[in-house]
């Protein structure tokens, strides 16, 4: 999934570029080439499908030039994650009935890709013989008001690292998320679903009818543009994964693999590496008197700061931001004024 | 006089591209344009001379097309003030034996040119009638210890507004700034002189005899790259103008045109706009919650500042810098690291 549009990380990620295709860690390789590199060992490159938006195929095609052409998916219209995932996966049910998919996003990093492919591993074992959904729940680190959670069916019967799972939670409170952590049966929501692809289509007939339907329907390019955009906007969430869970038939594997959804830039300088005044740049920064920075200007040649404290100072393609973090989420309404 | 290389406005300005080059206003014109503009009237374009690095020519003629080509001298090195002025001086008395010649630096603003032009129109009718070198000088608004300063003769005769000078003064610290405030009779020197060419010819050839010699011989674009270098490296204020003020031979005609040398960025604050946060501004940028900045942004496409107080930003050319005011004499420094 790499249909994102966020403006958080104004200027240095734009609806013309967003976060996805940005080498956000600067470590040579932007987060869809991560994620796809990510999969090395379980996916070939002839089995990836990326869903996108139409604006945004190029960019796909030229970041990931090995995967087959036909394979990436454009939106004509962004409709949330439930059609999005359920083209693609009707789309591989076509060439292989009995296919086991995993189900990302490609703008969240994984400072662990190793024991991701275990989880993930595990995880599809599990499908190749349940007719389940398993979810990727990772292990909370903090009381995060940020994500979704998933709670454990703590009574349930577990199969090696995977558990039943008993509700799914929206995001909570900060008091809600303390009692989570200390709770200890919560786990975040990552977005990763692993499923067999007969599991998730069955789903969608069960659950969203008319979303099944639309699916049937869309045969050719043409309809495609016709019948996409009037799919119902809703996310996999609310028209799979909670009715499923009702019903116990998701699971989930706990997972602790670092990832971050890099969904605002306190994440980002938690991901990036610091130096002694726990400032964390990408780029060609020199930094002089400043302290808890965080800095990404990717196109700069040279960027030169001083005095700074708990800034985030963000540039590309010639557009320059200069914000305390505390007023990090003003960023998109600076970005459009 | 167009040599400068400052880096006091990096990234603004570079070696490559030096303050004189740059719209630093922001009002669309470069300060050698403008300062070209500000003699509509009293010049015209065939009678000026630039003496500029060599490295700099094409800059020159880009931005001054409808001056001669011919009278763009290039300096082979930079040798201080004096022996840029005879070369110019030397080549004008080649095709002008009695023209009456304004020095100017091309890297300060005068922000009233009506006034200007009156002062200058004054002095070249006392030159075209006195053996006497002029140099205008500034009325003081503050004890600034970043200038030299001209003490004018109390006890001397006047000629309408224009004084004899008894002494040229080096840059005071600033309790010396003071008192020549207080007193009255001094005022800042800009380096803009009036003379009858065969007046500073002359003065040259008294008081820096081998420097003339060396002009006498520079007959040829040969000659000029062998003997330009080996001049002496010394101001016109050391060569010509204390020897000759101690011989009472030197005039200043005070004024108040609104000059600065924009020699740091709290002159180039005092000289921009503010808004009502004492913020000045050039190029497309937003502020919000921040005061007394100035910020010179020329080519970034959009910048959006948010929480700053007493900073410098600076961006040119994909160059970016944040400073605290209070710190920009460590500008050069950042600029070479």
């Amino acid at each position: 999934m790499a249909g994102g549009i966020g403006s958080r990380f104004w200027p240095l990620s734009t609806p013309e570029y967003p976060k996805q295709f940005i080498d956000i860690l600067g470590c040579g390789r932007t987060l869809i080439q991560l994620t796809v590199d990510r999969f090395k060992g379980i996916c070939p490159m002839s089995n990836f499908w990326i869903v996108t938006n139409a604006a945004y195929v190029e960019i796909v095609r030229q970041q990931l030039p090995d995967i087959p052409v036909d394979h990436i998916l454009a939106e004509p219209a962004a409709r949330n994650t439930a059609p999005c995932i359920a083209w693609a996966c009707w789309r591989i049910k076509q060439q292989s009935p009995n296919a086991n998919v995993v189900v990302t996003p490609a703008d969240a990093v994984v400072m662990n890709p190793e024991e991701f492919r275990r989880v993930i591993n595990n995880a599809l074992n599990f499908t190749a013989s349940h007719n389940s959904i398993v979810t990727i729940g990772i292990k909370p680190s903090r009381p995060e008001t940020g994500y979704g959670y998933i709670k454990v069916n703590a009574a349930g019967q577990a199969e090696g690292e995977i558990h039943p799972v008993e509700a799914f939670k929206e995001k909570p409170n900060l008091d809600t998320a303390q009692q989570y952590l200390t709770d200890g049966g919560y786990l975040w929501n990552a977005g990763i679903f692993v499923w067999n692809v007969d599991t998730i289509t069955s789903a969608i007939h069960t659950y969203k009818p008319n979303l099944a339907n639309d699916m049937e329907q869309m045969k050719t390019p043409a309809d495609v543009q016709t019948i996409f955009p009037q799919c119902e906007k809703i996310s996999i969430d609310y028209a799979v994964m909670e009715p499923s869970a009702a019903e116990g038939k998701v699971f989930t594997h706990p997972a602790d693999f670092g990832w971050s959804d890099l969904g605002n830039w306190a994440s980002l300088h938690d991901k990036l590496d610091h130096d002694q005044n726990n400032n964390g740049a990408v780029g060609n920064v020199r930094m002089y008197e400043c302290n808890n920075c965080v800095v990404h200007a990717e196109d700069a040649k040279k960027v030169v700061l001083q005095g700074l404290d708990g800034y985030i100072v963000s540039e590309k393609g010639g557009q320059i931001l200069v914000c305390r973090r505390s007023e990090e989420q003003r960023i998109k309404e600076f970005s459009q004024e």
